[in-house]
């Protein structure tokens, strides 16, 4: 599969266009950033991080049914995936309160939930995100109401998987964020990437941070973190 | 029935304790305040204006099989209530974007939307506003989600009878405010008012706003506003 001109730019990816037209490569880079671009770093070794950590949750989902846009690890860093028309709708799916949550709620981080919740927030062309409901993303045509209940019963069936499998390695699962879209032949699927960067990952014990959070709060060892989730995931 | 202490001494509204154990006194004042308590004002005739016009509603909508807190109105700016445990959450019903709705989906003031909205916004301690979700308010345990389907369903019901209503007598109904409560025995009620206070209202062919817009914003002849949608309205 030959990697073709670049389509996209992101926050911690580039996608390229490949010869099949229904293809793309995510080509995943060691840049963090937060607050809306204004926190910025080089993080060495990250980008291939996320694309092995993304790659196996994706395939791990792909065996419980939930269908997403993998086709093929490429390189360390790049992979080839469905071409994907994202939805602008970000997807999180909380379990524990934490960040933006808690000061909605007026609650402490780490206030366990009576139930697990998900969220559809904006994209705006700022990329700023903005809670929304379903009224909201139906009366904009963001999305169907029909197409809304198929993403949460996905979100909420994926969040189990994910819980599970994290805690099975001794990693709590705060929050994590999902994008999803339709493939060229109309597929809903599960899209972006799945890592430290879009999930809150707590060490199950010492509830130490194990995510981009470090990153966030000007903690050290964001890098090791990092390995430290893929070492226990991926057992090596 | 006999004007007892006072129970609770809000923005816009005194209650007051009486003889009956399920009922109160709401006392509608002419105080006005905006953004947080930044912004107030005394405006003439405001109490009285309001407590007619809400009560001319809370007796449409009783017609109208709509259950409230209305009992009987006992003089020009105080009416009897049932007594409301009132839930934390308000209600919003949108027909046109206004205020931040607009911020939020990005779009300007006056822009018709496909599909009324209903918003639910949990009121902190603190009386700020913030969008919450379903999910939030049952995990949260403000309201069940049986309560809230009921809730939805009568919002959307009050939205048609309040749009029909108005319409009539050449007012546009953009958005408007509701708050849900239960009574001492247990029924789910209308709470609080309907009034120039709570809705945003333009005149229908002319776009002119006639509500407590031109009080957060500056503008002149806020009394005669709400006199405009007393007249209109009552017919007198």
């Amino acid at each position: 599969m030959k990697k073709l001109h670049q389509l996209y730019d992101g926050q911690a990816k580039t996608v390229f266009a490949t010869d099949d037209p229904n293809a793309v490569i995510l080509s995943f880079k060691d840049e963090a950033t937060a607050y809306g671009g204004l926190k910025r770093a080089h993080i060495d070794g990250k980008g291939a991080m996320c694309n092995r950590i993304s790659n196996h949750l994706m395939r791990l989902l792909e065996e419980n049914g939930i269908p997403t846009h993998y086709m093929e690890e490429i390189s360390d860093t790049d992979t080839l995936v469905k071409k994907v028309r994202l939805l602008p709708i970000a997807v999180i799916c909380r379990n524990v309160s934490a960040g933006t949550l808690s000061s909605r709620l007026g609650v402490p981080d780490g206030t366990p939930l009576r139930e697990k919740i998900v969220e559809f927030h904006y994209r705006g062309a700022d990329l700023s995100d903005r809670l929304v409901n379903e009224y909201h993303i139906s009366a904009m045509g963001w999305a169907t109401r029909p197409v809304l209940a198929q993403i949460t019963a996905m979100a909420e069936k994926i969040n189990e998987i994910l819980t599970r499998t994290y805690k099975a390695c001794g990693v709590e699962l705060i929050d994590f964020g999902l994008e999803f879209g339709f493939t060229v032949d109309g597929m809903l699927v599960l899209g972006d990437e799945i890592s430290p960067d879009t999930c809150r990952l707590w060490d199950s014990s010492t509830h130490e941070k194990l995510d981009k959070d470090r990153f966030r709060m000007d903690m050290e060892e964001v890098a090791e973190a990092y390995q430290e989730i893929g070492r226990r995931l991926l057992g090596e």
